[in-house]
């Protein structure tokens, strides 16, 4: 069959069922390009078939149920030449380290055939060499950490989670410095508020102590609220994402792993920015009950950056914590407090 | 057959009929201990069957063809339930670059075959937990660099091999922090002066300089002599791995791959002690022949380290250079420069 070649970018997103993916689906649909560029097609993949975005202006867009773990999935997902490929599937933090052969499946071996696939594409001698944006974590850095962790500081994980990322990281350095591809690394922050039911991984409380009370429901603290963490918007996670799609990658050199922008905050300062924005009542709704393992998992985690190169590169953080929470209410409670403001 | 338990460790050299590896299981073979637990049994393993020591006090050796890039070799390698297993085998620098996939077969995969092998062997609730010595290098980082590079800075390979290596020194830390093994990656510092003929290597010309004049014949300077670089002799690498075998690595928490210490030399102090050892008709021998090619790579290469956590461990480096040359008088001229004096 000779492949139509459509005016405009064909993108390609992995893991677009998951929060961020259906966010970033949704901005591109919305947007309708890559930087200046118009998108033409796109496809949404994920284990189970993501939603198709509702409103945009994007109208060729075909979704995918794919288990990238089947090493012949790559193959299928590269050969209609996507000139993006955003890459954010993977197995999480907890469930890398309960199950090792399934982390290292999923977040090493799967995306080595994804890169390997690009390879194989980019020796055909069309000229094909991607723009990938893999989805990388902070959980790349292990303690002790400095006051702020700048942009050299070794990747030294404490999770299998964490190694497997770094590892796709070197990955990404590598083919692109050979030309198979043209990679960025995003390394992202806390993400907060998360939508969705009460999360149990150990940094769910980040989440739960807003987007509960936000609705009038309790929510547990399980740690002090001297404890500080790097925390990011989904819709500024989504904005990196676009962001680094549409970069000019000869800025980068071959240090394609960027720690992104973000706001070093407290939960006490979370709980001041809850009670500006959502009243006393919301704070009330917060009980402290102390948690001595997600104390100990917590005290791990690195606290503050100084994101330069990408801030430097045009990535944006939230302005404020207080914006993180309207972003939320935006985008989460269709702009309005009704449910708590109800009681 | 019934496996008999020796009284003392087995030890497993893989890569030994290289040029480390040799002088690392001569080395096992003359002391006959590692640390001051008696050596009962060791395997040299190599593609092709590396030597036996000539001297010694290790009885039991066994020398094994083995080719590591076949998936089915790992198991075969751990069976036999070795205590310490030295790891040195790879493709080196220059044909990792020219193919890459023989580099990632055999620097990355094998690598993991050999240590899913002793994660298997690990499982089966006897409480094996081998010591893992895994051979890395400085050309995990890359440029830009600080002046002298410190133990935390970020691992940026702009090599392959390099990337290969950074992947395996995460392999370790995360196969350790699980249980798996007790590994420890050493990045080795540029190994001068080499036996052998002389090296096309980029890096080769450290040691042609130094190794031809020694023995009367002509050597070619492509680069100036105000290029530094940080070197360890053969006898001080070997020695990294005989001390890394015996370590404690409870002082080493989760951080497991240590820069190597060395001597931080340019060119033209290296001359200098030539002639110091050997008098300046040696000196005359070497030709300067600038090569840009060469000096472009040499460019890229890191000059000075800070291993302060390597030096606090123990690890110890060669006192001076002209100590590098009168070691390579020692070990590969029988302790003569008489071929030379002989002109």
């Amino acid at each position: 069959m000779v492949q139509q070649q459509a005016p405009g970018l064909r993108v390609l997103v992995i893991g677009a069922a998951g929060m961020i993916g259906r966010k970033l689906a949704a901005a591109f649909a919305a947007r309708g390009s890559v930087g200046s560029s118009p998108i033409a097609h796109m496809t949404l993949a994920d284990v189970v078939a993501p939603p198709v975005p509702e409103d945009g202006v994007v109208d060729a867009i075909e979704t995918a149920a794919v288990d990238i773990a089947d090493p012949a999935s790559a193959a299928g997902l590269v050969a209609p030449r996507p000139d993006v490929i955003c890459h954010l599937a993977a197995v999480v933090s907890g469930e890398a380290e309960e199950d090792f052969d399934k982390g290292y499946l999923v977040n090493l071996d799967a995306t080595r055939w994804l890169f390997d696939a690009i390879r194989a594409a980019s020796a055909d001698g069309s000229g094909y060499r991607p723009r990938v944006v893999y989805a990388s974590t902070l959980a790349v850095f292990g303690g002790p950490f400095p006051d702020r962790i700048g942009d050299e500081f070794l990747t030294a994980p404490a999770t299998s989670y964490g190694t497997q990322k770094a590892i796709g990281e070197l990955l990404v350095n590598d083919y692109s410095r050979r030309g198979f591809m043209d990679g960025i690394s995003l390394r992202l922050p806390t993400i907060c508020v998360r939508p969705g039911a009460p999360n149990k991984a150990a940094s769910g409380f980040f989440s739960n102590i807003m987007r509960e009370p936000l609705v009038g429901e309790p929510a547990v603290l399980p740690v002090s609220d001297t404890v500080r963490h790097w925390v990011a918007s989904p819709r500024s996670a989504v904005g990196f994402f676009e962001h680094a799609a549409a970069l000019d990658t000869s800025r980068l050199g071959v240090r394609r792993a960027l720690n992104m922008p973000g706001l070093s905050i407290t939960v006490a300062e979370q709980i001041e920015a809850l009670r500006e924005v959502a009243g006393p009542g919301a704070v009330e709704l917060i009980r402290r009950e102390r948690d001595p393992l997600v104390e100990e998992i917590v005290s791990g985690w690195s606290e503050d950056f100084d994101p330069r190169r990408a801030e430097q590169l045009g990535f944006e953080a939230d302005a404020s914590f207080e914006d993180v929470l309207r972003v939320h209410i935006d985008e989460e409670l269709g702009g309005r407090l009704e449910a708590w403001e109800g009681r």
